[in-house]
């Protein structure tokens, strides 16, 4: 709390690290790539998998759980989903550890495994396998599940929170009669995320389909919400997978239509993770700390009192009390911080760190005056008011501030979306500015690596209901009809 | 549903595994020793999470999340914690499986792990190895924190939520200034859990001490909550471990103390894990299927309707949507299954199958004579009511039916509890009837071992407040102080 977080002008990447740090949101732990979510961080992530579980069962959908363990031949039996994967898996060898008779404890060579296991990156394989059992007439369709679990995925450079080895993370997985069905699932869940991306997190999304160079492994198509971060680069925040048949003819899933045919049954699945909590701390944090929307806040409120001596503590408490009452019926989170140990402006600077969307600081002259002073997290903004219809006045003030980091947000983006028509200008550009950059191109994979190879940027989604236009490709010159989004992305 | 539950006295561990797998909770998967947790089960499963999420938080303690794996030298770090766990661990020792040019994917050679890591089977290694970086002062204490997770146990013989090798729990790890203070975080963790186990599942615990034989490998006093099964044999429902300083002085973990000095910080660890759905599903459960009591009941009231023609159908929903709107209101889950594929009786059958508390029956004559038919689960009673009021009585049978539950849960245990002064009595009870003996002991490891070794039963605790009387051990006659409790155990 002594220092202040180097700046985000001075160096982002710094910046992040620190905040990540500093406002007790996780750490780095003993175990290479692996991260520790801390307290506080952890009760942010609960509350996003509160509101997310909620929406998943409002559309339908139950949650279960499947083994963390994958045998291997599972792996390979969908092609392009062991490629996409078997690079950086986590396999286990043995089942027993021994003691060597020197006082060290080895793997022990007889507890060989006759099958490696691999710990699961994602469950396509293990919950397909499984659905064979569970799906054979229309009858058992749709079957619509979602879980919660953690995966691994091996790392060689990793970031808290925005790649680690190991994730926490909800993915669905449904089965369907009909590609149409799947379809529909595919972009509910697309709407679902985005609905939380925007109206929980304050965080403006673009919804589009990936090109095929970006897909997940196994898909037919890769939906996806794609979020500016304030250096200007791209963060992919949530996936929603048409699988066509594929895993259902890799498992061999059949159901017997209302016709009475064999069919393989047509999948989906979805997926978001801890790196929401990466996005929700670039996209509007500040120099001095997160900036949390306040439907997210675990304490939406903090009150400092602010004394001498501790008749007037008291005095103040007995106010503070009815403060807290008012914002207790009303359902807003609060803290009375009447620590001894620390001073009021080492308490400000800690919630402002932690990202508290309202302070109220209670002092000796309040009491006298029914007053109050109220600060806003996200314009920094403080006044002192009238205690009369506080708990109205926050409400009210909560709802605002979660209009105002979005709007926030909103005009960044807005701001640093360049329209670009030229190969030269898009270099340009992303040097300089980065941000989203939407430009032709002529559709094909060779075009998108060229640029990957050459920029580093990526196509992150082309957009739904993307205007068409007859334009040329920036690269090769060749005819295209609609502008595609590229950037920068973590 | 077709055809029924083979009945508990035929042969209850057939029983059990049919009901697991016909009332939808769970089934065995491809991996050796993993589950799959059903929709239907996980559904429970989630109900006692929130239940008890809220308990630990109502008592301070906040969630966090630590690594799935832990490297294997830290494991070493504790002496007895590594003999009790190293016999059972999943061992990763890659990171990469590769194609071996023949269509094969096999383990890379190329990509071994310099040390070996333990998929967690508990977590007090990495957590004390992290709680080093948080603790410095008294300041910092107590640390008050739970993990929801999965962990690994290697294990030969499985079965379904009672012994599997992957299965979910939560372990908190705490931090404490004082022996004394960790002494009474131990018994309070206990007390909720005998609170949750009573009061929720609805079954009767008793709560004592471990033998040192019986203790958590690293612990210093293992308390425990024993259950009794309607087969006579016990069930440990959950643990709670004072832990002294053994993980603080191996992880050197210490804190400034007020006086100054630095001191070894005192730990406890405490549990329960998805084997609770075990004990809940043999606690109650009769051989038409699952009892189960209403507060942990994912659907506490189904609703029926039988009808002819769907004039008559529309008639009935009106008149049943007014039930719902009272039930909602009053925060009761219900299920109105309409479904027009299914016959009534199937329907009964599976609702009784999984344990839903009480059904409504709907018909036709209902309509005119303002009746309703209402059947509870527990003892399986039926009568023909007025509608007037129905939810305020629904609402009263919801109560009484927990309470019947534990009630005849308690009169079972009670029935099945039984005193005995000889050895020979002793195996005659065990064999015949089986449940909790209360018999003297020497207070030897040596007799405990014994006793195990010739009777399979073992001491499942020394109850707390344990009344003290003079008497001889039941195998060696030496002279005992008070009854422990032995059983055969799950």
């Amino acid at each position: 709390m002594s220092k202040g977080l180097t700046s985000r002008s001075e160096d982002y990447s710094q910046w992040y690290n620190e905040l990540v740090n500093k406002a007790d949101l996780a750490e780095h732990s003993s175990v290479r790539g692996c991260m520790v979510i801390k307290p506080y961080g952890y009760s942010i992530w609960e509350k996003m998998q509160a509101v997310l579980d909620q929406k998943f069962k409002d559309t339908g959908h139950s949650n279960a759980y499947f083994p963390l363990f994958i045998p291997k031949s599972f792996f390979s039996k969908e092609a392009s989903h062991v490629d996409g994967f078997a690079t950086e898996c986590a396999v286990v060898t043995h089942y027993r550890l021994k003691n060597d008779g020197n006082g060290n404890i080895t793997v022990d060579e007889d507890a060989k495994l006759e099958e490696e296991l691999i710990v699961r990156p994602t469950s396509e394989t293990i919950i397909w396998n499984t659905y064979k059992g569970w799906i054979q007439s229309y009858r058992d369709l749709p079957l619509l599940i979602n879980q919660w679990a953690n995966v691994v995925r091996w790392e060689m450079r990793t970031r808290l929170f925005l790649r680690t080895t190991e994730f926490l993370w909800q993915e669905g997985h449904t089965a369907h009669e009909t590609a149409d069905e799947a379809i529909a699932e595919t972009k509910q869940m697309l709407d679902v995320y985005a609905d939380f991306a925007e109206n929980w997190m304050a965080m403006p999304v673009i919804k589009g389909n990936k090109t095929a160079n970006e897909r997940f492994a196994g898909a037919l198509d890769t939906m996806c919400i794609e979020a500016l971060m304030q250096d200007g680069k791209a963060l992919q925040a949530g996936t929603s997978h048409f699988l066509g048949q594929n895993f259902a003819k890799a498992f061999d899933v059949k159901f017997t239509s209302k016709e009475g045919k064999q069919e393989y049954v047509w999948a989906t699945s979805w997926g978001v993770s801890t790196r929401l909590m990466g996005a929700l701390i670039m996209a509007h944090s500040d120099d001095q700390g997160l900036v949390l929307p306040p439907k997210l806040a675990p304490i939406q409120v903090v009150i400092v009192p602010i004394y001498k001596g501790d008749e007037e503590l008291a005095n103040i408490s007995a106010e503070v009390e009815k403060i807290t009452s008012a914002l207790k019926f009303k359902g807003i989170s609060f803290k009375y911080d009447n620590r001894d140990t620390q001073r009021p402006g080492f308490k400000f600077a800690e919630y402002e760190l932690k990202g508290v969307p309202v302070r109220l600081a209670f002092g000796g002259r309040d009491l006298e005056n029914n007053t109050i002073e109220i600060a806003r997290r996200d314009t920094r903004e403080k006044q002192t008011i009238s205690r009369d219809g506080i708990a109205d006045m926050i409400e009210n003030l909560l709802e605002e501030i979660q209009i105002n980091i979005y709007s926030k947000a909103y005009s960044f983006r807005e701001e640093n979306t360049t329209k670009v028509d030229s190969y030269e200008e898009f270099k340009k550009i992303l040097n300089e500015n980065g941000g989203f950059i939407s430009a032709h191109w002529d559709g094909t994979s060779e075009t998108e690596a060229r640029i990957k190879e050459e920029t580093k940027a990526t196509i992150r989604c082309i957009p739904l209901n993307n205007p068409q236009e007859e334009g040329v490709c920036i690269v090769t010159g060749k005819p295209s009809k609609e502008r595609v989004i590229f950037a920068l992305a973590y």
